[in-house]
């Protein structure tokens, strides 16, 4: 009874990086959505390119115990490119770019300058860490980047519902098969928006990455709904979205589907936490109609970030999602949406109590946010 | 046989706030330096200020099981004055600013928007978080202001040898009074520079803050110590030393007392770590020896990180010290200094990957950052 939504074609850059077109499907109702519709588009990419050399590696840190990966070949990445060398626009006769064919919906491709990819390796520089506190190991993984539109200056706040709705298939397609890679250990869909948070191309994207290990920060949590699973038998995520939903103070919008709060302990002067209602492993797991009022809620959340000051607000969106192979029941699927701008022309900074502590100090209250959130105009 | 190094006064601002002088003493050997020279500034604040009212909460987040603090009132602290409004250059006839009296070598003070208080108090909001899974608390604690220097565009690393020795003896002071405050579990030196980094006020100066919990991120180093004792029976950060002095691929400088070297796993394109050779807890263990030979030593490394690319390079200089009643044996005293510049006007922003899942990135391979460090100019 699924409709697909999308038809999917994939091929190589000239360098033999994957890409992949997701195209709303016109041909009407063509059974499971994960037959796809049948690869329609066939772009053949000119350009000449060098193959993609990729050192990567992460180490692991005895003091902090996690993973920091250096990546020293993006310290050449493109940074802040001119409108007219954008390498996410459309190609065109006279120009190619990292997108080959002409206009397009949706499109993911592998990055050019990744943090983890299946072919990265140790740079041969004789470095060697005492094992007795250290680990080194290859920097597998893989690093996507999906652009949401050909439009070079739209946002995803101005996306129509149908292209939302595409991006999410996307997320969806991408997420199934990057838990599927042997290297995998959790796939982490998010976009950065702003200069301010250090985005080097503003053509509208996002990106998705397949981390060899699972993360710290999910680790923690992972950890936390552990313990509370033993002591009280309940999942941890679970009785937060249900507190936030009884008290409703901090509950930004909600819908059939979806409950977007201020979480109570919020570290950043906007963040929002999205939570489906049913209790979720990620976004493959959600269904046709979880995924149309996600779409919904989505651009409604983005338009209320905006809305506080009434300018474009640098954010970060966060997909949480269960790792690949592991604590699958555990965790809940949620997005983090937040935003480091304080006021307009002030952005709070990390500064030593963050990142030298790792205690924030954020100085709105998570109900004056809630508020503003809730006042803003979507 | 100690030699006073400094002569302490201390006094109220005119909302009640303490100020405390660090003066050179000039009147030679007093004896044990902890007696003081006796106090003899005695200056008096003529402004008139309304009492503070700080409103500072912290929470527990129950999913990463650390504090959040929530300092509503510091919304409207000083943002970037213009030079002449400055308000931690000394006091004129015409201008009263925080510091009454003239010309001063060093300064501390409680912060007139601090982010922790004695006094603090919750706001009365009504609002009641779920017991079950938060906690909400007064944000006790304090945050003191540490003034480098009267001259209003002095730089840490400019100061003379006399001076940096005359701040060491200030945070040896500070620590040690904190540590005896019943609200106060950990005591932070540490040091903001550069607008990247979102300092507010540019006249040379740091801060002092005493937690009222041990943070997070020494919670996590100080459960590895122990996990690490108890597996080999050794101190770890002594380990992490004795790998980085016996391979010395990573190490920057280093003298009789101290060594600094770029951490393996290091997550800031320049990151110093800053050891004493000796196991010490925190700032008031070490002997006068040790204190100047880090007056050296740092003042040093602050020079090489502007020598790397030839700029003033922001950075965040962080102390760890021992918590004030707990671990003292298993934590080791040491400075972390970093900066989030990866190239001149490229800052590495903390983005999706960063501050949604704690995996941190680095551009510059560390062995780099260490050859780059080592043959700046000091």
């Amino acid at each position: 009874m699924l409709k697909s939504l999308s038809t999917v074609s994939s091929g190589r850059l000239a360098d033999g990086r994957e890409i992949f077109w997701f195209d709303t499907d016109r041909s009407g109702d063509l059974g499971d959505s994960s037959s796809g519709g049948g690869s329609w588009r066939d772009e053949t990419d000119r350009r000449r390119l060098p193959p993609t050399a990729t050192t990567s590696e992460r180490r692991w840190d005895p003091l902090l115990r996690e993973w920091v990966t250096v990546a020293s070949h993006r310290q050449t990445r493109t940074f802040l490119p001119a409108d007219d060398e954008c390498p996410l626009c459309p190609s065109t006769p006279e120009r190619l770019t990292e997108i080959p064919g002409g206009p397009y919906e949706v499109v993911v491709f592998e990055n050019r300058f990744p943090s983890f990819s299946t072919r990265a390796t140790i740079p041969d520089d004789g470095v060697v860490l005492d094992p007795s506190l250290y680990v080194r190991a290859e920097g597998h993984g893989r690093c996507e980047v999906i652009v949401f539109s050909d439009d070079h200056s739209a946002t995803f706040s101005t996306l129509s519902p149908e292209r939302v709705r595409l991006v999410i298939e996307a997320w969806v397609a991408r997420t199934e098969a990057l838990n599927a890679m042997p290297e995998a250990e959790q796939v982490f869909c998010f976009e950065n928006r702003g200069t301010e948070i250090g985005v080097t191309l503003s053509h509208p994207h996002g990106q998705i990455y397949a981390y060899p290990v699972i993360t710290s920060r999910t680790q923690v949590m992972l950890e936390s709904a552990r313990r509370h699973q033993l002591t009280t038998g309940r999942n941890l995520f679970a009785d937060v979205l249900a507190s936030e939903r009884s008290s409703a103070r901090r509950v930004v919008t909600s819908n059939d589907h979806w409950t977007a709060f201020v979480p109570a302990a919020a570290r950043w002067p906007f963040e929002i936490h999205l939570y489906p209602h049913r209790h979720l492993p990620d976004l493959p797991a959600t269904s046709q109609e979880e995924r149309d009022s996600l779409g919904q809620i989505y651009v409604e959340l983005l338009r209320r970030l905006d809305g506080v000051y009434g300018i474009e607000m640098p954010y970060i969106a966060a997909w949480h999602q269960a790792p690949a192979r592991s604590d699958r029941e555990l965790a809940y699927l949620h997005l983090e949406l937040f935003s480091i701008m304080r006021a307009p022309g002030k952005v709070k900074a990390l500064a030593g109590s963050e990142s030298g502590m790792g205690m924030f100090i954020n100085d709105i209250a998570p109900e004056r946010a809630a508020d503003m959130l809730r006042s803003a105009r979507p």
